[in-house]
């Protein structure tokens, strides 16, 4: 099959639309090399307002349309790259694209986790392909390991930094002692946080990253319901400062695992080894520790959002479509759930335990906290009582316990809650207990 | 075309072989659901010797043959699998198998790094693939992601920890103040290093491996000779502490980046800043960051050889073969060099320097020594004398300078050498700029 040209009909023109319309002009004779013909821009969908932005105004206005019939309709149309964002429209476009034949190219990490099944389902039987690199990690190279690379190890866990906003917030709280409020305020003012950052602060973004890594990984349906989801709010800065004594980090994970025969997949705060590999990610870096039978641990690092990271994933999906179209080739394979395997409930879970709390500053308190620990099979690997507050006659009291239920650990909170004795449950953080840096 | 199954043709009976005839062994089951058909080992080429081998008594005796014709005209092999290593015969070896139509696997830097770019034409020609994606750092993907991931970047720089062995001797040197003598002892304790450790410590394993990273990167032909190349074997424990003091780590790095329009491409120690992500890569662990004009910095971490990480990468390779065998796919595009770019003479480069010399400790050494640098056009940046010997009267002399030429530099050492109050030049060891771990 010989082919003149692939062409592209882009849906969006927000920042990362408007960086892959950039690419695929500035780079047209590298990319014509590298597909064997060329690649060009045939079709921009897009909304009314979006005709009054600067970078359309560059642009011909021919390009343009704001009918969506009309863009579908364009016979010159090969690949379908969706830069729109968000669940819907997205996901009817996407569904659109390819039932009709095209290839489609996303970063839309929302219709992903949420669709990803029935859309790859639905590429499949249209013979074409469904490419959605960018939707994890920018430009960091996600799911090409999962679908190639590892293919022959069974992938054991997935520990990931894969929100940047939250890791740059923490490591201001790590470094200079900041509380979340005013580690919030500055990523905002350098716009690393949006204005309403709850899709970032509570997890929501790194569920959706993970049920995508976690589906490929354990080839399973996982949905962003399925994953337990806790926030970094509730961090305060004295957890930290208790962390860095313990000699830990604290980090915002997206973890992945096989556990007895199931899976866990949760997001939130973790403490981690101060020495290990991910502790040292910091700033609005993302990281992806993989662990595989054969392969031990690997690590995917980079800058994990931003137009320019995101558009090489994105442009690298449109260059595999063209080569595909060119060579005559459908869709390779389907990403098929093989594998039944559950989803332990958040209850179920065994893991260390940091917990802080105020308490009465008086003789005996700790023995009575000790005995809601022991009558819930808690042990306590140490307790701190690092300081007291004369005034109100409070202390604050940390306490790291051995492994432990989850169940059991929520039980515990609530009636240590309940104590007379303590006047706040102040955070209880989960440990991971992830290893270093070497072997 | 419609496949019963596809049948394995392995070289060598190695570590390596025999850990990649275990997996398809252990995960026949896997690899057939991945492949769509079942993926079966034919035939093993081996040594009369590797009979002996306990791993050779755990397989059919029919399965092994030493008699090549014999190997190359069983009709039911389809991907030839190359893990003896070493030169030749492994190349003979290869052009045979593409040569009469088998895709062809192999984990061989030294076949890929001299002989590639004739292979992958020869592969291209006989309409099959040659896959090498574990010659480079053992499971963690580094061939793919040239290949595949970053196509949309011009890649402007690779800085890579790819050989184990140094790094762990390095780690040991810069931890306990260990000299080089005896932390390679320690590494060939625990079976790190070899017997006849030349080939790690020179440096000759990474310049094979940066000569086919580079050749990706850049879509050019380097060759193992055209990469400087400078071995571990020089430092001193006093280095690594001036190092720390000057709050720099030492690496052997393979470096390749885009220079005034050519190519730098070296192998030899650095000092690179404490804080900088690879400073962090401690132990047996390989590294590769990786620039590009998209993407930004990416990092790929991992253990970068041993029998079961290698395997990863050469079970992926032969999944990949059979899955365009099964699909009826040829070669999918050969690697063809475009660039005609030069690779800089050593002498060319700028980068700033370590200098370390014992010299006389007597008044206006210093100045002498400093105009030596100062003719020959190198500005210092510090300079510190931080021990002198009472008894012999010699100082140790450390010297930081600003970018200056290679040329320069070397002209300048030889004239210090020169200087009646100069001992010894004890070692020059140039720095590399590259960031710290977080924008």
């Amino acid at each position: 099959m010989s082919q003149l040209s692939i062409g592209i009909g882009l849906m969006g023109l927000g920042v990362i639309a408007g960086q892959v319309a950039k690419v695929l002009a500035d780079k047209a004779d590298d990319l014509a090399a590298r597909v064997g013909c060329p690649v060009v821009l045939r079709r921009i969908k897009v909304l009314p307002q979006d005709l009054k932005r600067p970078r359309a105004k560059q642009m011909p206005a021919a390009l343009f349309t704001t009918d969506e019939d009309e863009f579908f309709n364009e016979p010159g149309i090969d690949i379908v790259v969706e830069a729109i964002g968000g669940e819907r429209p997205a996901y009817e476009y996407l569904r659109r694209a390819l039932t009709s034949g095209k290839h489609a190219v996303t970063s839309n990490k929302e219709v992903i986790a949420k669709h990803g099944t029935e859309l790859l389902a639905l590429a499949q039987e249209n013979g074409v392909g469904l490419l959605y690199e960018a939707s994890v990690g920018g430009g960091i190279p996600l799911i090409a390991p999962f679908k190639h690379d590892l293919v022959a190890n069974e992938i054991t866990g997935i520990f990931a930094i894969i929100n940047g906003t939250t890791n740059y917030i923490l490591t201001r709280m790590a470094r200079e002692g900041m509380d979340f409020a005013a580690a919030l305020k500055e990523a905002q003012k350098l716009g690393y946080a949006e204005a309403n950052p709850e899709n970032d602060v509570e997890g929501y973004d790194a569920r959706y990253k993970l049920a995508i890594l976690a589906s490929l990984a354990f080839q399973m349906k996982v949905m962003p319901e399925d994953i337990h989801c806790e926030g970094i709010t509730r961090l305060a800065g004295r957890d930290f400062r208790y962390a860095r004594d313990l000699n830990f980090a604290i980090k915002l994970l997206a973890i992945a695992k096989r556990s007895d025969g199931a899976i866990e997949a949760r997001v939130h705060p973790v403490f981690i080894p101060a020495d290990s590999f991910l502790a040292k990610v910091d700033g609005v870096y993302n990281c992806v520790q993989v662990e595989g039978d054969l392969v031990g641990r690997v690590l995917f690092m980079g800058e994990g959002a931003g137009p320019s990271a995101t558009s090489s994933a994105v442009v690298a999906d449109i260059v595999a479509a063209a080569r595909k179209i060119v060579l005559g080739i459908g869709s390779l394979s389907a990403w098929q759930p093989v594998s039944g395997k559950r989803i332990k409930p958040i209850d179920e879970i065994e893991t260390q335990y940091y917990v802080r709390l105020a308490a009465a500053d008086r003789p005996g308190v700790l023995a009575k906290i000790a005995t809601v620990f022991g009558n819930n099979k808690i042990s306590i690997a140490s307790a701190l009582q690092p300081e007291s507050d004369d005034i109100t006659k409070t202390a604050e009291i940390v306490i790291m316990t051995h492994p432990a239920r989850e169940k059991a650990m929520q039980k515990a909170l609530k009636e240590l809650a309940g104590l007379e004795v303590v006047n706040e449950i102040s955070n209880c953080i989960r440990v991971e207990d992830i290893e270093g840096s070497e072997s």
